[in-house]
């Protein structure tokens, strides 16, 4: 790249992480936990992320969602299913998405009368790492059908999130998953990261997640000392 | 650094990765949280630890603790007031823990018979960054009066850090301490950074913090599949 495309890429990125800044604050002064959701195209994102909307609204959590995508708005859609409020964003082109389309696409969302906003990132290990959204907790999606070494060829995005989840583990065995391989591969990039292992299609796994979202979402309740004072 | 250096640093800090996977399986194996406080010296790590150890015993926590220094074993006597089981590791000139240290000085920790291990690092803004201890949690600490730039100063540490306690909080308004700067500071090098505000001496913050460890430790119980299938 030339100096000034690099320019140009730190410049927009430095606006963005401004932008974030806002919006976080705005989260946290609602009482808003946002997570962003991040991996690779077909690693199953939407299909955890309709399951989590469904069963936190059956706990009585007030849940919404935003989705995007370079373009159609099939996966709002589907995530409307679940009861909750979503909200598709096309990036048109775009490989990630960016703090500016979160805030343009907050109207209409009551935000102090939500407990959870899901943001889920266009499918792509790459770009979503650099754009932080004013997120409380990014959580790396990883396929047992993408083998183990994902994280180790995307360090930068394993290494940004809290968190980490193998989906699709109901195919572990006809995929020959080494799920070893996959742990150490996660914890080589990143050494404490917390590993959920789902499948939604055979229920394995959700409860323990859902209470992690419930205990991580207190640990920040408590972790807000600029938004409470 | 010469090549030789290079290579003979690089080759220590793999055999100190796979040593602390292996107490990191330990750890899970037990259901031991184990927690690793980082920070420059006279943050206040020891002061923090010493209520920390007092308040979860309190709470009919079964805790520990290991604590780091190049010599004395003044900071395990002052951990030991609190009932718990305090532990020193002398490092004789070394300027952090690493994982060996701490396997060397589990023998005679029933691990099972502990719901959390707090291993207090020595005081040491760079070189701890790069030791996996093994811990499930890293906590960085900073000292209001330590100035509030010193996340972007040691960005790694911070970055490799989970979250951020801000010690001393009293001492805001005398030292002329800016909140909102030192925040920023965090997030800059690591965006959704929970944070924490403590004063020891006047008791603010204490159960914000004590609820987190407890909310974080439900997480990484929910958290451990390899352990547990």
């Amino acid at each position: 790249m030339s100096t000034r495309i690099v320019e140009v890429r730190a410049g927009v990125l430095k606006k963005n992480d401004e932008l974030a800044r806002e919006l976080r604050s705005r989260f946290e002064q609602a009482g808003t936990f946002v997570v962003n959701l991040v991996s690779s195209p077909g690693t199953g994102k939407t299909a955890l992320l309709e399951r989590t909307l469904t069963d936190l609204r059956a706990r009585g959590a007030r849940v919404a969602a935003l989705v995007g995508d370079l373009e159609t708005d099939n996966d709002a859609k589907r995530l409307a299913r679940s009861g909750a409020q979503a909200r598709q964003i096309n990036t048109h082109g775009r490989c990630h998405l960016e703090a500016e389309m979160i805030g343009e696409h907050l109207a209409g969302f009551a935000l102090p009368e939500l407990d959870y906003l899901f943001i889920e990132n266009v499918g792509n290990l790459v770009c979503p790492a650099s754009y932080d959204l004013g997120e409380a907790w990014r959580v790396a999606l990883l396929s047992v059908t993408e083998g183990e070494d994902k994280p180790l060829k995307y360090p930068s995005m394993f290494n940004s999130a809290d968190v980490a989840i193998i989906t699709k583990i109901d195919l572990a065995e006809p995929c020959d998953f080494d799920r070893v391989a996959a742990h150490d591969a996660i914890r080589s990039v990143r050494p404490a990261m917390p590993i959920f292992e789902v499948s939604v299609k055979r229920n394995v796994g959700i409860d323990a997640w859902l209470d992690a979202l419930a205990a991580r979402r207190t640990l920040w309740q408590g972790s807000r000392p600029l938004a409470t004072t």
